[in-house]
């Protein structure tokens, strides 16, 4: 039960903090953070969540990453289903409280004919620099799967374990850094269906590429790293 | 009393570095560091200053802080009142000595009728981007309630506690990320009481909710990781 | 095996993380990452893959860099050829990758007379700020060398090696801080080909400086370390 | 003699890397580092050779550092001279390659009547922001002061001591993220004469702030640290 609460909070701080700095802190004339504050602002969220709850759940906070650890022979099927359940669960509550505050400012709505309307995810006409269905979905899958490969490499048990949840967070950061224009960045299916469902109409119908290719690019990474990496010989 | 003098001169560094890179560097046209530029500088005085005299007091320099641990279990209460007497001495010494250096400029003063003058924080027409109060207090109190819970959690036995520093530092650069333009950022009673008081008017009787909501954010934090989180049984 | 697998991912993740952040984000207008962006995800690249598969084949991701450990006698000459090839392919493989997502915008396509044009490095009319190719020679020589001297010291037995990663990624960020407007940076010549075989023309022909000068710096660096710096005497 | 020459190469990469940023990177228009890209570079110099040669010389770099660890008890006074020879060799060294590099693009030539010419230090009407003689030399003097205390704390031997090179290099980027509109940033004194050198005139007269400020900071933080905070009862 505690493994389920540090994913809920860690997922929550993932939602509030990373999209929280894009729709509060990006857009500022002259003085704004830009995408590289918000890249910044979701590395770092994984980053002290992994330091801080990472001994006690593994530090996932992403349904992408349960699975890939599933596929590399890391994580338990029997704790998928909880863990992706307590993700969502936790990337909702941080969107609801994201809204209330918002909204707390005189002529902040929601306008979901827009792209990256309250931090969605979207492709076509609603990735934020005009990217394809395709471009967005070849993307969203080669920067999960080598978030996997990061993710699987840091914690080998050969690997400079300590370093881990720096490795990962900045990863994140990275990820975001080539991304943003593209889809708005998701690798997370919670973040992406959190910011969805308060979004609704044409990014919501669009939600589907962001577990698709996240989930698919995870699990092949899972594959890649057990077979093509991974030292099944040292003691 | 060696803790002390660690909290005064950690206090004094926060604020300096953090309210100091505001008012100097943040604003400058084309060159100016903005929001994120800030938003490092303040982690930076606490990941710096944590494994400078972290090993001396434990490296609070914020009164929030204090509280959070103390209600998590960590910290005595009979060393609360000293600990924060001597942070906001810290604090207003570092404000003191901004404003000496700050008037070092020709037309430089403060102006109390100006949203996030001389690094106040405030909120409705004092935030700097407007968000109304109930914003600003749910944001304070979410913010400092998860940055004590990456403290909590980044420092408590079972974890890797020797990257505490850089999870903790990293947590407030985040924090900054996100709500520069709600509150300007407090989630610390001593880095808003220093530069209220020089700033005086508004600023000055708005700095009750960057008291209350802060402290009751810790206080929240260390029930919730003492119950939910926090691994009893273990060795 | 392994060894050239993980040359290969890391190489491709330079290129795609580091080249892509170029193509997809720095110019956005407002919002976009910018050159420090860009410096922050090239170093970011090989932090984070030092961390996933330095253990497995050292980390290189760079022929300079597998040159420079040679020179420094750290790495076997049998291995350079296979450890180059590995990294040209994985560097080739991912600028394939970034193409097809790129052009999948209407409007994107590599025009080869403009400095910097797919990522792609130069001097002189193709150098981003119109730094001459002495100028260019000359700067991707000395960085080159500083970064192996980085390499090698931060790997050697008496340095406090598990920071090498961290040190390392993030001398690349340095380099790419100071010299994007010189020669849009290489110190890699895995990373120049690539982008300069898909740019082609005058880039293209300009691809020699970016083979010799980062070669050359490195291996001085290797005899630099050895000759100067090195403790021969230590237990 | 290898400490030597640890000093010369780390002093070399401190002033090419955060003098050549400010050069070469800061200003381009939309895309420039800026401040706090500067910044950044700064504190990497530092960080990267802390690891790199740390191990060999202590990883000075700057007369104001080999000063304040004399006054602290950590560095034996006959080796102050030669430390200090050794960095202002490095310092002149790497500004005579920037200069090399930086005139080999058509039109730029060093214009000693502007504030921060080639990098330059400066107060008054050589400070980039305007701050008088007296703003200059207070924060010169409180900035190397934390400098010091960040220093000596973070390689005490009561503290976490592997991370001193993170804690110490992320120090100096934080001090230049606050003052480099003041006086662009010394807090070293190599740093300061190599550049005034190479500018001549009104900047050149002013140097003698950037030694005499950041020495005394150095000092005084030396005593500071000896009396206020270090535990010398322990173990």
């Amino acid at each position: 039960m505690k493994k389920l609460f540090a994913e809920f909070f860690g997922t929550y701080w993932l939602v509030f903090g990373g999209c929280g700095s894009a729709l509060f802190a990006a857009g500022i004339p002259n003085l704004g953070i830009g995408f590289a504050g918000v890249a910044l602002a979701f590395g770092l969220t994984v980053l002290t969540m992994a330091y801080a709850v990472g001994h006690i759940s593994g530090g996932h906070f992403n349904p992408a990453v349960s699975f890939g650890l599933w596929a590399g022979g890391r994580f338990p099927a029997k704790d998928l289903l909880p863990y992706i359940i307590s993700q969502c669960i936790g990337a909702l509550a941080a969107a609801g409280t994201l809204f209330i505050i918002w909204t707390g400012k005189a002529g902040n709505a929601i306008n979901n004919t827009q792209a990256g309307a309250f931090a969605s995810n979207g492709y076509g006409a609603f990735s934020p620099d005009g990217y394809s269905l395709s471009s967005a979905f070849i993307a969203e899958f080669v920067l999960t799967l080598f978030f996997l490969l990061v993710i699987l490499g840091a914690t080998d048990k050969f690997a400079n374990g300590k370093f881990a949840g720096v490795a990962i967070g900045l990863a994140l950061t990275l990820i975001h850094l080539i991304s943003i224009p593209i889809t708005n960045t998701s690798v997370n299916p919670a973040r992406s269906l959190s910011q969805a469902i308060f979004t609704g109409g044409e990014p919501l119908s669009q939600v589907w590429l962001f577990w698709a290719a996240p989930i698919l690019g995870a699990l092949v990474a899972g594959f890649i790293y057990k077979t093509l990496l991974q030292n099944h010989d040292a003691a």
